[in-house]
């Protein structure tokens, strides 16, 4: 593991000094390449699946796993994205002349080495290595063992298409090995690799966090709130509701929990029992909420759950504090909203819920780094540290100070 | 512990709110009660000192710990002037307002409970206390066994200062016990305690870095490489060689390094070798420096080493690649300086070494939070996450996105 991070180092620098206009040729031919590696990386995938399939994996996670020519395309795609994208090297963050003449700039530089872990879908290969080498970061990556023909495949034609664009292939390597030694080692290799980025399920994030040297940049569990205000317009509260917890189940930024203000709960209740249950989802409601027809009696865990599923929590609260003192006993500080047209309660609720996004008035789905117009996201942050929220291209660089005198001592 | 960081938690939320006016109110109280708890807390320090003696520490070391009505004073001077600086909290670091009218915005705020672990300066109680309140954070401190009975009279003024100016006195805490134990504690307290920084020798850095579970941020070990180019005004390289060896030896921006292209060789190196000879310093060099008088031969180690005395490791290089190589394989990432007139000499050093802070024809000495005009530090990160370089109050905080629609859903 040290050898693979010190060569991904070593071709660093270079990528660190490429300019903006070789970096994206490189993306392009990488694109190019997955068209022209499509029979390879399609038969690769075939095996993964097949191994899958063998071994009883449930169908939603086979599906994840299986390429088609079109996710391929999308992977593509995805990689002229970047290419299109401001670079954010080089890009000066700040900067002064101070009282004695010295110039000072904070510049934007990359990590140098970033690991990558992450869980069933090839397509986070591609997405990864064009994101870290946009910003200048040689990647390391690390999928799970039940995709390693396909990420061998993708591997090799980026790294091809790397080459021939001028760079060190070695900015993009595949970890060796997929037992959970290589990630512990990865995880161990502290001064060898600069970040970690663990992508994935909570079991797999809450692993590395506590088992890595090197620092670890934690994304993605989220048990999002929404809270329908006493002075919330009902009408769009039901639609937020319902585009929060149904548009799409399975990501982080979907809703799992749901308050509602008492003044309120007589109105809305009804609407949005009716409502949810039409669209599917199980409700895991308090007794005010176990009143009606359908909803299962929540347990404590209910509250603190991120089902990722058809199932929400819901609870009825006195009034706004009551609402923050829930949300901060069981949020996961990913994303929540409030629906309301009180201009004095959406300012308490923005300023004492401490989460990466709070949101007023608007789906929680809209904690997204395309949403939020960055282009392309390599995680969305659920830590203080260095970046919170959706993360793209600025998110993957560290600074430095360059200071320029002309014989200055102290 | 976790009740201990539980009640900062709790506090933290008042504190987070507060304006700058009622922030800055408490500073200056903190202040005026260093003053009138003087005596209490000169008593207190006298018992550390007298212990510190007895137990055989070296004078040097006792000195650091020692308190005078001066440096408390200086303590005192330095709270007040973290009130004069601008409140980070609420600085509204990016916007915009998307394609489809939702109201974006990235929003400093408070960490919310940041613990600090240090070495004997009683000093770094008052300073992190002020710069954490400053930046809206409750802190929890644990400074040095030898330090003990200052720090609990320090903090027992301060407290009752943040109280009487209608703050929870809860937002600055010792951290219990004085044995390992605690340390061990406060690095196991994820969830608890959002970011640890430690500050001080080597061996306590790393013991934290490789132990907490905790987010950390890891400051100040400096081999800070001063390289003289062929290109280099010899005079001015003279001076600012001298000036980051010797101006304070003890600091982690002090020189460590010397490096001289060969060309100038002949010219610098028996100037070099006298004028530092002459300030008492003891060079370690290669062979080129070893043959003058009084130079001793330098080992692998002393290349890598941070002196922090009147010594430093000094070596020829045949060209501005090496100097960059050798600057690779032993620096700190720091600060490294190079003294030269050649603009693309300056350029390439800069692009390439890839550290903290890399100057121009100035001292290392400059890489400090007050020089660089932040007018409060809490540390030198070496790391590359969060926060690079001198750590003024706007790296004391994380941000939120504050999202704002009329019934957005996706």
């Amino acid at each position: 593991m040290i050898a693979v991070a010190e060569r991904a180092r070593a071709a660093s620098h270079g990528l660190a000094l490429a300019t903006r206009a070789r970096k994206d040729a490189a993306l392009h031919a990488m694109a190019d390449a997955l068209a022209q590696h499509e029979d390879a990386i399609l038969a690769a995938n075939a095996e993964d699946v097949a191994r899958a399939e063998s071994a009883g994996t449930p169908p939603n996670i086979v599906d994840r796993l299986r390429l088609t020519p079109e996710r391929l395309a999308g992977m593509a795609d995805g990689l002229r994205e970047v290419a299109g994208l401001p670079d954010p090297v080089g890009e000066v963050v700040r900067g002064s002349t101070l009282a004695n003449g010295l110039e000072l700039r904070q510049v934007r530089v990359p990590f140098g080495v970033v690991g990558m872990i992450y869980e069933a879908r090839p397509n986070v290969t591609a997405d990864a290595a064009g994101i870290c080498l946009k910003s200048g970061n040689a990647v390391l990556l690390r999928g799970s063992s039940s995709a390693r023909s396909s990420n061998a495949a993708i591997v090799a034609a980026l790294r091809s298409a790397v080459e021939s664009a001028g760079l060190e292939p070695d900015v993009v390597q595949l970890v060796p090995g997929d037992t959970h030694e290589s990630v512990k080692a990865l995880m161990r290799a502290r001064g060898h690799v600069d970040v970690l980025i663990p992508r994935g399920g909570a079991g797999l994030i809450r692993s590395v966090v506590e088992e890595s040297t090197v620092p670890v940049i934690e994304t993605g569990v989220g048990n999002c709130h929404v809270y329908v205000d006493r002075a919330a317009d009902l009408d769009q509260a039901l639609a937020i509701v319902l585009n929060s917890k149904t548009h799409r189940t399975s990501v982080c930024n979907a809703a799992e929990s749901l308050l509602v203000h008492a003044d309120v709960a007589d109105e809305f209740l009804p609407r949005v029992v009716t409502a949810l249950q039409d669209a599917g989802v199980t409700i895991h409601g308090d007794p005010a909420f176990a009143a009606y027809d359908g909803v299962v009696e929540a347990t404590e865990d209910d509250h603190g759950c991120e089902y990722l599923s058809l199932d929400i929590s819901a609870a009825v609260v006195p009034d706004l504090d009551a609402a923050i003192a829930h949300i901060r006993r069981y949020s996961s500080q990913h994303t929540e909203a409030i629906l309301t047209q009180d201009l004095a309660a959406a300012r308490r609720f923005t300023a004492e819920v401490d989460s990466a996004a709070v949101l007023v008035n608007a789906s929680t789905r809209f904690t997204d780094g395309g949403e939020f117009g960055f282009g392309a996201e390599i995680g969305i942050s659920t830590q203080k540290l260095h970046a919170r929220g959706p993360m793209g291209l600025p998110e993957m660089t560290s600074t430095k100070y360059v200071v320029t005198g002309d014989g200055h001592v102290r």
